[in-house]
C-alpha cells in the first residue's frame, strides 16, 4: 500500500476507559496498579505509569456503562498528522477535530467497527511535582514501590465482527504493520496484531462472538519482568482483585499475561514487554491456523472461555432470557458479566 | 537537519569483532556465551543469539589483533538505501560497495573518527536447522539453555577522539537521533548515545583518552531480565572469565550491565534491554554533567579506571616505557591490556 | 507423641525412580533437567543437582515398569539412627539393614501404604572432577549453565488408600512434624506435607483414588527462583516434554510448580523453595477443606483431573476395558498413562 | 562439645535496634522497607515482615545513640530452655530474667564482647487485623507491596575484639554450628558464620577494627528474590537512603546483598536468602584465608573500606582529632559516621 514503509505513527498515546463505578476504578488503577493521577476535566480522571513520557496514558471517564472511550495514537510529526488525517479523510472515516485532554488538537474517527480513535502530534509532557521527582533524570517520574507499579501502557485489544476489514484499514490509513495474525479454516480472520514502533505490537482485533460492534477486549499495562507479573498476581490476589486467567505465556506474541478484571467490568493486563522487539523493517506476518491455536497457550494452558466472550459494554440480554456462554465461567470468579 | 524524523535506518546488523585467538574466541562466544554459529567465510565465523532474525549478529574475524572489523545497520528500504548512500558520498565519508556476509551489498563508509561501518537493506533471513528449529513458529531459534543463553545483539560502543564530531556526523548523514549525552564543564562532548529505534541507543561513543582514533569500546548482547544478567556473573565466574565490572544499573540510560573481557581481549557486555522503549518521536536529549557522572553508577558504584582507559585494539607501549593508566587494574583481574 | 520436638531426621537425602526407558529418562534428566551423573551400579544410575552436598539425590533404575524404588532420609547421628530404626521395629516396619548405594548402611522400611523407605547416617560427600569444580569453595559443584539448571532435590510426593494412617506412621515413628493438610467434609485426609527441616515440607502423601496402594505421584527438584521456573518451561516446551499444569502458585504451601512426565512415565516438578521457611519449633498445622481447595490453586487455576489421578506405576487396565478416569487429559499432552 | 547435634535453639526471633533518630528510624522501616508497626511500648516501637510468625521481628528503640540494643533466639521448648540457661550460667555469662517484649519470659545474657543476648520459648504469634488479613490462610500477614517488601528478619551481624572466643562461647553454650569462617594468615578470626537452622547461617560477628567491645555491624532482612534486592536499590535511591555498597554477591556464604544505612545510623541489609540451605548435619566449615578474601566478592566487588571500619554507635573520637579510617568514604555519601 505504500512505496516505503509508513512510519507516520510514532506509538500508542493513551486509552480512555469508561466505567460505571468511577471512585472504585480510580482506586484500582491508584492503589492497586499503582498509577498515579495527574489531572481531572469533568467526569474523567488522567492517569499515568511512572515511565511514562507524556502527561497520561488512561483517561478514565464515569459512565453508564463500561467500554472503550476512545484510544489515540500519536503521530511522528506535523506534516505525518496532516497526511494521515487526510487519508481517513479519503476513508470517508472521519469524525473531526477535538481539544486533547492531556495534549494538542487531536483528530478522531471511527475503524470500520465503530471503535472511535484519535490521531494526534503535540503533547504534553509530564512534568513530575517535586514528591514524585525521580532520582534519576532520565526517567519521568519517581517508582511509586506501590501495588504493581504499573510502568507504562503497552497495547489495547478490541473486538471487532470483521477482523479483516480492520486490519486493512489500519494499515491503509495508518501505516501499521501486521506482525502476527490468526486464520481459522474458514478463511476468515479471528485476531491481527498490528504495530506501528518496535514493538511487537501496539493493538490488536480479535473476533467479536456476538456480532455486536464496538465493543472493547482488554487494555495491556507493561510492568518491567516475568517476575513483576507474579508478584502482581500475589497483589491481585491479597487485593481480592477477581483474577481470569494466568500468568501463562501466549504462544501468539509470546506475551507473558495476567488478565484481572477492575471493578467497572473492563478487563486490564499486565504483561511483560521484554526484550522482544520487532526489527525488521520487512517483517513477515506469523500466520497461526486453527489447530495450532486449538493446542493453548505456550505451556498449555487452554484459553478460558470467557477470554473468547467477555467484552465490555456488556452483552445485552438475550431475547429469550438464556446465558451468555462463558458467564457462568465469571461468576464463579466473582466477575459481574 | 530532516525537516522530519529520518526513519531510513532500520537497526543495527551486526558486529565484526577481529581476534588475534579466534578459536578461544569461538568458544567463549559458543559455550559461555550460548551464541550459534552460522556459518564460517574464511577467517571469519558468524554468530547469532536466539532471538536475532537475520543469520548473523556478530562476526568473528580472526587478526593479528583485536578490535572492531565494522558494525553494520540495516536500512528500512531500497530507496532509504539510495538515500543514506548519497548522503555518505556527499560526506566524502564513502568507501564502496561490499559483497556483504550473511546479507546483500552493503555500502561501507568511516566516520571521522575512522571506524569502518557499513549499510544495507538486502539480508538473509535465519532458517534454523532441525536440531535447532523452535517450538513456538514466531520464534527464530531455539532457545539454547546453554551458558549466559545470548538473546540479541544490542549495541556496540566506540572510542572516539572527538565525540561531538562524530555524534554530528551521524545525526546528518543517517538521521540517528541523540538520546543521551555527557558534556563536560570545558563543552567538550565525552559521552554520546544514538538510536534509530525505539530502543534508548543502538550503539554509543566515548571519549578516546590517548587520542588515537579508531578504537573500539565494547560490544554488547541482551539478555531477558536482570535476573539472567546476575546468572551470566555466575557462568563467567565458574568459566574463568574475567570480570571488570558489574553487575549494576548505569545512571546515563539505566542500563543493568556487566562487563567482561573476551580471550582477543575485546570487551563485551550482557545488559538488560528491559521494557525500555524511546517513544517519543521528539525525545528531548538529556545532558548529563561532569559533576552528576562523577557520583558514580546508579546505585553508587564508582566507574572502574579501566572503563575509561582500556580500548581495542591495545596502544602502542608508551615511548617512555611506563604504564598505561588502568593497566594495573585489568592485569589484577587476568586482563592482558 | 514426644515430650520434646524429635530432631532425628535430617533431611531427605535420594528417591530412587524406577524407569521402562532408562536411557531416555537418563538423556531428559542430564540434558533437560541438567543433572550430572555421579556414578553407576548395576542397572541404576546416580544423579545430582549442583548443590547437593552427598554424591547422589537421584537414583535411575532400570525396570519394568515406573514408580517409587525407594525415598531415603539421612538421620542427625549415629544415635539417632538406633533410635529410629528401634522405633520402627517396634512399629514391625522394619524390612532391615541394606548396603546403601552413594552412602553408608541404610535400614529399610515400609510405610502403612507399601511404599520402601530407608534411613542411613553414614554418607559420601560429592567431590567435583577438576572439570565440574566450583569457582566458590562454599559450593558443591560449578553451576551446569545448562537445561532446567536443577539445584538440588526438594521433596517427593507419594499416593496412600490411608492419608491419616501413613501421617502418623511418620509422626510417631520418625518425628516428622505436619505443616499443612486437607482434610474433606466425610472426616478423611486427603493430603498431607511433613517436614524434618525448616523447609515448609520434605514430601507429601495424597489420596489414592484407585485404592491401589504403593504408587508414587511426584518427585521435586528446587530450581532457584520462579524466574528459573518460568524458563524451565520454555525449555521443556522447546525440548518436547510433555507439560501437564502450571507454571502457578499452588495455595497450600505457596510452591511455585511446574509438572512434567519424564519418558518413563514418571511426574517431576520443579518448584521454587524461595525463602520460605518454617521456623517454629511449635508450628501450628493448617488445615484445608474441601471448600477451600474447590477454590484451585493460589491465583485460581483449577487443577487439572489428571493430577488426582495419575500415578506410577500405571494402574491395572479396568476389568470392563473401560478408561481411566483423567487417561484422556494425558493422551491430549501425549503422556501415556 | 555435645555427644550428638545440640538442636535446642530454634532460630533467631528479634533484634533491638536503637536510634537517636527515632522517628525518622520508624518512617524507613515502615515506608521505605515496607515493615509493619505491631505495638508501641515505652519508647520501643515494634515492627515485623509480612512473613514473620511471631509478633515482630524488631524492636526500634529511642536511645541517645544507635547501636545493638539486644538480640533474641527462641528456643525449640521449655526444656531447651532450661538447659541453655544452666550452660548459660555455668558460663557465668547470665544477665537474667527479664519480662519479654511481644513474648514470654527472656533469659538475658552477654557474650564475651559484652553484646546483650537473650533466649526465650513463649511467644506472641501475629494476628493480622482485618485491613491486613492475608488472602492464603498459611500466611501471617496480607503482602504489603510497599517499599522494600520486607519478608522476614535474616541475620545479625555483630563486631568483636575476639572473634574466636565469641563463636566457642556460643558453640558452647547454645549448640550453634559453625558453616563458614575467615581465618588470617597470623592465625586470628576475622569473621564467623554460625547457624541453628538449615539457614546457612543466623548471625555473625566479624573483627572489630578498633579494639572496642559490644559494637553492631548491621541487620538484615530477607526479602524474596534476587530481583527484589535489585528494585530495593531503585526504592532506596528514590528515597533517598544512602547505599553503602551492591547489591553484588558474597563469596562467603554466596548472599546477594546491599547495604544501606538508617536515618539512625545503624547498617542495614537486604538480603535474598534463596533456594540455598544447610542440610547436613555434620557440615564441614568452610575456611578462608586472608588471600582468598583479598580476591573481593563473588564477582570480583572490592569490599568498601567502610566496611571494615563502621559499626554502631559510632566510635569516640580519636584523641588526636584525626579522621577514622572510612569516614571519608562514607562522608562522600552522605553517611554521618
Amino acid at each position: 500500500m505504500f512505496d516505503e514503509p509508513c512510519m507516520d505513527v510514532a506509538h500508542l498515546g493513551h486509552v480512555e476507559l469508561l466505567t460505571p463505578t468511577p471512585d472504585a476504578s480510580l482506586a484500582f488503577f491508584t492503589a492497586t496498579m499503582g498509577m498515579t493521577e495527574a489531572g481531572r476535566h469533568g467526569g474523567s480522571v488522567l492517569l499515568r505509569g511512572w515511565d511514562d513520557y507524556e502527561r497520561c496514558s488512561l483517561i478514565l471517564t464515569a459512565s453508564h456503562t463500561s467500554g472503550l472511550g476512545h484510544a489515540a495514537f500519536r503521530v511522528r510529526s506535523p506534516q505525518a498528522l496532516a497526511r494521515r488525517v487526510a487519508a481517513l479523510e479519503r476513508e470517508g472515516a472521519g469524525i473531526g477535530w477535538v481539544d486533547g485532554l492531556g495534549h494538542g488538537p487531536g483528530y478522531r474517527f471511527h475503524d470500520p467497527d465503530g471503535h472511535v480513535l484519535e490521531i494526534y502530534y503535540e503533547t504534553e509532557r509530564y512534568v513530575a511535582p517535586e514528591a514524585l521527582r525521580p532520582a534519576l533524570k532520565n526517567q519521568a517520574q519517581r517508582y511509586p514501590a506501590r501495588g504493581c507499579n504499573v510502568r507504562r501502557l503497552d497495547h489495547f485489544n478490541c473486538l471487532a465482527v470483521d477482523v479483516r476489514a480492520n486490519r486493512e484499514f489500519f494499515q491503509r490509513a495508518l501505516g501499521f504493520r501486521l506482525t502476527e495474525h490468526i486464520v481459522l479454516d474458514s478463511g476468515e480472520e479471528a485476531g491481527m496484531w498490528l504495530t506501528a514502533t518496535n514493538k511487537s505490537y501496539d493493538f490488536a482485533y480479535t473476533k467479536e462472538a456476538h456480532g455486536i460492534p464496538g465493543r472493547f477486549h482488554h487494555v495491556t499495562f507493561a510492568l518491567d519482568s516475568r517476575e513483576d507479573i507474579l508478584r502482581a498476581a500475589d497483589v491481585f490476589l491479597e487485593a481480592g482483585v477477581p483474577i481470569e486467567t494466568g500468568p501463562h505465556k501466549h504462544a501468539v506474541q509470546q506475551t507473558f499475561f495476567l488478565y484481572v478484571y477492575e471493578p467497572g467490568g473492563n478487563r486490564v493486563e499486565v504483561a511483560n514487554a521484554g526484550a522482544r522487539l520487532i526489527l525488521a523493517p520487512d517483517h513477515q506476518p506469523v500466520t497461526w491456523t486453527e489447530t495450532e491455536r486449538k493446542k493453548g497457550q505456550a505451556w498449555g494452558l487452554k484459553t478460558v472461555e470467557s477470554f473468547h466472550t467477555h467484552g465490555t459494554p456488556p452483552l445485552p440480554p438475550p431475547p429469550d432470557g438464556g446465558a451468555v456462554a462463558g458467564q457462568d465461567d465469571l461468576a464463579e470468579k466473582g466477575i459481574a458479566s
